[in-house]
């Protein structure tokens, strides 16, 4: 398989159904909405999204059906990424080649179209239908396994960390703790959530859990990787900031070879994790590759 | 019935309630935690959880079951609440006689704390647990409503709105779209929620839906009425910061008189929808009186 063309697909697919769930501004609201589609469809990769439909094919699952759910998981991606660029936060201007949502609607309606992408997310996972007894309870155990990985036991809870650490030495415990709740946990809610919705037995779901738990590892490491040797045009972004920040990265902790060392290990662990899955896991092992060779 | 017994009875079932769900502070994510905390106890009279119990109570439903979801609203209210202190948007010191989020844990944390508060919501409502068939569509429709109330289509839009239109003129209409969002969606769905949950019969779902929505415009109008007559040691916040930013309130936009006439007829009205009901929603007869009474 052409895993480039996969992804543009797939990718495809989101947008078009995140437009469908997303109005376009109108009525009072019509600047909060601009705000909540500018950066919604501000160029992002989908990788969250794709990863939930991956996930749902990967046990014979029907990507049609996890479509909502893929869109929430890019909500709250997105807005996790306007709450983390605001001026109190990582304070940055650009994001994805554009300025951030703050520099282009000032920081209050950027804030709360942040809030607003989060609760549209539960929005679109209640509105949910699978067929079959048990659906609704299968999406009640959704909803509860995104809201998690989100929260402070979660994505907030690692940036959360993230934030209070800066400036800080710290030990690669805290170091691990940050990366995998910032954003490890999101990245495997979206691929297990997939394929709970899928139809997944509980041996297989533990299988895939340990994938995406690899591929999240493997993401930030290959993001702070980035920072340090990509290019700022392509990645649309400035480089080296999180080094003029004091953040603490992979490389500032365990120094450039090692992290390349943990990160290529984690995409072989995260392969072989698979092992029991058949041909039609292929596109989730491609996309772990994937996410160690990305220039962006 | 003794309305003040009854408050402080369901409010200290509520506060329980919450400490049952919320952890304490502890490991990696303590300091966010801590956060959350210190907002969600900061004194607050537990109006939202309240009605979720008392509209349960009305159809004959069981308040212990539908405590998650009433704490789960007192968590939106709280993260709300923090959103709105920051200093993109009311730039509060004070709230509740306590420094506000930001002014004790900075703004960064601050804005995770709302963040972790409207996410953990969703888990809590995720785990809700209802008995019979069709229990978990139920939930699902009730995260629904929730979610709904809460984002762009409801107090997140009434909220963009409302900062949008500082130092404005604005007319009936916005004015309006403002209250019956930002404040109004969320009493609105609290009080529906509960009935829902307690098993309401459509019927009587639209009367207490227009209870809801005339409450939660008294309540507004009530809020309005005390920034301007208000005791500032009573209410543990400033008084008068309305009109010092600019504020559209009620009495700008109608004149004291007239407001206090709306607020007036709103609780007659909400009070008339309740006409199909017996004794058993008595307690939400009088929590629409206490709302035009109250002092704080």
């Amino acid at each position: 398989m052409d895993i480039k063309t996969y992804l543009a697909d797939k990718r495809a697919k989101v947008d078009e159904a995140l437009k469908r769930y997303m109005p376009g501004p109108h009525g009072h609201a019509g600047k909060l909405i601009e705000a909540m589609n500018y950066s919604l469809f501000a160029g992002g990769k989908r990788l969250r999204p794709i990863l939930c439909i991956s996930g749902a094919e990967a046990v014979g699952g029907d990507a049609e059906k996890v479509l909502p759910a893929a869109c929430a998981l890019e909500m709250i991606h997105t807005y996790s990424l306007i709450h983390d660029d605001l001026p109190a936060m990582d304070n940055d201007d650009l994001r994805r080649g554009k300025p951030t949502s703050h520099k282009t609607f000032g920081e209050a309606i950027a804030i709360l179209a942040g809030d607003g992408l989060l609760t549209e997310a539960f929005a679109i996972l209640a509105r949910l239908e699978l067929s079959g007894t048990g659906a609704a309870d299968v999406i009640k155990k959704i909803i509860g396994l995104i809201a998690t990985a989100s929260g402070w036991q979660g994505m907030v809870g690692g940036q959360a960390m993230d934030i209070l650490s800066e400036g800080k030495d710290i030990d690669s415990s805290i170091m691990g703790y940050i990366h995998s709740h910032k954003t490890g946990a999101l990245i495997t809610a979206s691929v297990t959530s997939g394929a709970i919705l899928g139809g997944c037995s509980q041996e297989h779901l533990n299988d895939i859990t340990i994938y995406g738990q690899k591929i999240g590892l493997a993401f930030q490491i290959a993001d702070d990787i980035l920072d340090i040797e990509g290019n700022a045009e392509e990645m649309g972004k400035g480089t080296g900031g999180d080094s003029k920040k004091g953040k603490n990265t992979f490389p500032s902790v365990y120094g450039l070879n090692e992290s390349k060392k943990i990160l290529s290990e984690s995409i072989d662990y995260a392969i072989e994790a698979l092992g029991r899955f058949d041909t039609r896991a292929d596109p989730l092992r491609h996309i772990a590759r994937y996410i160690s060779e990305r220039k962006k």
